[in-house]
């Protein structure tokens, strides 16, 4: 059992080091290299295989994103690699100030994308642009000890705080008379947003809101009885009538199930860490695709046909929060099966997600697994999901193989 | 020669026995079987492999286009088949007086969705509902003999005809100030709904609207020079930047064309005829998989990824407007490059769509030709493209089995 143990936990290490590889060589170089707009400020998202921009819009979520990830790395690598982490600040500031000159509306809402130059190209109807825009600032300031950065980030927040209840204003189209929505992707940016920028609230009001995004969770989405995570639910958790409510989006129930799973961990609270782990095994199990491999996008909870044609395909976001929930229920609860999943995704991810000639991980892969196209970031993958996920894995398996949590439990 | 030319009409008119049988013994009964509501009134249009409802929501376009379709079938056979005819026709009724019911909000326009029992789910943002519930009144009227549908599409004509500068009015999100992009939608809708629906406007006023619609796709969306039809352009034709202009949709290339086509052929309009018929070839050329067969969805006009994850899916419009459009091309010019195409898609289309268990067509194959999902109808599929198509098809090729139209090029 000790010979066990060691192996498991040296494969942790060196596990490690292949994600923080994987990170810092095959995946930010690509970004540095070919996504910084220096003719008019900025980045460019749409590259395609081997970097070329195949278009110049700037949608604001990818923006935004990759503003968070390089501060993120500066903050991250800033004693381990102070030279690399200075020109990541340097590439943060490059898109903070696109952003803070062209991103918001007057009210200070952020457009869902501009043209190359940062003239508006698509209105501020999206509230997301602005859940990624204020934890981009947020990061910033803390990576740049920017006061500036972080009263856009506060500015913000507070706009999000006005439309949470209605999110899309004048462009809802749905009729909440007839029926109500609620999505699991609120309370999943909620815990993630405050989670990962302490500094918007006080400390007691982030603890109050985190725990409320885990009982919005837990209460609405998480259907105990079917193990089955719902992504649609009216606003007291029962089930939505016909497709939109069977709709199961396995890389989004994960995903949610980490952000909250983390919080829950982190404070101590046992109990939720128990109801948030365990449906992670449910959604992975129904999610996979037993033919193929890998996650598929979408599916029915009843069997029927998805609404969406593309539910068959296989999407890089999804696998990299994948491992991520995988990792972080095994530090909850130290239960093999999360290993043994992250184990049998971690094989599944690296035999068809990254390009091995040009760096990056290929984004749409069809059922089978061959690449359906060869970019490496457009309008909805940029610098984010992955190098997040590499280096959250990176540092949640130094931090297991140090702790041993296998220890404590089974 | 003489035998040859025996041996193509011959096909032409067991081909359009074929397409007759298809349609009136395994499409429409699946719909007359599994898709009216005698609970709520309207149709079901979410119809599982084996006609199971999978959700009871009721989306105008599918609710206008099976009225349309019914009221279409009962016209046009009610000499050949009394009584099938008076079936389908009670069956447009029965379709008739829900939309009629529940489907207008006050002001006249068309909500996007209803639920089951007629109560408003989605709004009246999509100018399309408005398109295909004028079309689908007219031609109820004309069917019926009935004035007060004849009036409803009337009112709806005028509600578009005030739309249709702003067709999403105040849900649009693009800003029109930074970019300006023109739908190949507006003039194929455009040309379809007059076409079809002489009662709309005056003799002359239908004459010049038509030849407007040619002379917008042949001047905007068909370019020349490099051979291709795009789907988004400029109001004044100029490309849109990136790869929003870039788009390329090839059954909707083909389905505008044939609409217009269509009239440039029956009204005598000889050199548009050449010009709207070329193009056919182009798009099926540029829009055929080599690999699998089947037309794609979406493609990109430089080869760059398409901006739709979905793009390489097969898909049942696009291959039954291509059919049309082939015979159409044929029809006008005598160009046997047109049967060609007709003969190759016909065989791909028949070996891939039609489920011989159960009837109808599967609607939605992975690039390889499999189905994706057995639905047979859907939010975006219903009794529309398959039975339009069917009767197109067999009505044209009995017509070029008698006129023989090979003689007169070539």
């Amino acid at each position: 059992m000790e010979q066990k143990r060691e192996g498991a936990l040296d494969r942790m290490q060196r596990l490690s080091k292949l994600y923080e590889e994987e990170l810092l060589e095959r995946v930010v170089p690509f970004w540095e290299h070919y996504s910084i707009d220096r003719a008019s400020g900025g980045y460019l998202s749409c590259l395609d295989r081997d970097g070329t921009v195949y278009d110049t819009d700037k949608f604001t979520w990818m923006q935004a994103r990759e503003l968070w990830m390089f501060s993120r790395l500066a903050r991250r690598f800033h004693r381990e690699l102070p030279e690399d982490a200075a020109r990541w600040l340097a590439l943060a500031e490059h898109g903070r100030q696109f952003l803070q000159a062209h991103g918001r509306t007057a009210e200070g809402d952020w457009y869902f994308a501009l043209d190359r130059e940062g003239r508006p190209l698509v209105a501020a109807y999206n509230l997301f642009s602005d859940y990624f825009a204020c934890a981009a600032f947020a990061e910033y300031a803390a990576a740049a000890e920017d006061r500036d950065a972080l009263t856009i980030a506060k500015e913000s927040f507070q706009r999000i705080e006005k439309r949470r209840e209605n999110p899309k204003g004048g462009y809802t189209k749905q009729f909440g008379e007839t029926r109500q929505m609620a999505s699991m992707s609120v309370p999943m940016m909620d815990s993630w947003l405050l989670y990962e920028c302490p500094a918007l609230v006080s400390a007691t009001d982030r603890e109050r809101r985190l725990t409320e995004s885990i009982q919005t969770i837990l209460t609405r989405h998480v259907d105990e009885k079917r193990q089955l995570v719902f992504e649609r639910v009216s606003p007291v958790g029962e089930r939505v009538p016909g497709m939109n409510g069977r709709l199961l989006n396995p890389g989004h129930a994960m995903e949610g199930l980490w952000f909250t799973l983390r919080y829950a961990t982190a404070a101590g609270l046992a109990e939720y860490a128990l109801q948030l782990s365990e449906p992670i095994l449910w959604m992975a199990e129904r999610g996979w695709d037993h033919e193929y491999g890998g996650f598929y996008y979408y599916l029915d909870a009843d069997g029927f046909p998805p609404e969406k044609l593309e539910w068959h395909m296989k999407l890089w976001w999804v696998h990299a929060e994948a491992l991520c929930a995988f990792l972080h229920g095994f530090e909850a609860r130290g239960d093999p099966r999360f290993l043994q999943w992250f184990e049998r995704v971690h094989d599944w991810v690296f035999s068809h997600f990254p390009d091995p000639e040009q760096g990056e991980w290929y984004g749409y892969l069809y059922r089978s697994g061959d690449p359906s196209v060869g970019l490496k970031g457009g309008k909805w993958k940029g610098f984010f999901h992955i190098p997040r996920a590499l280096l959250e894995i990176a540092d949640r398996l130094t931090s297991l193989s140090q702790a041993a949590p296998g220890e404590q439990s089974q």
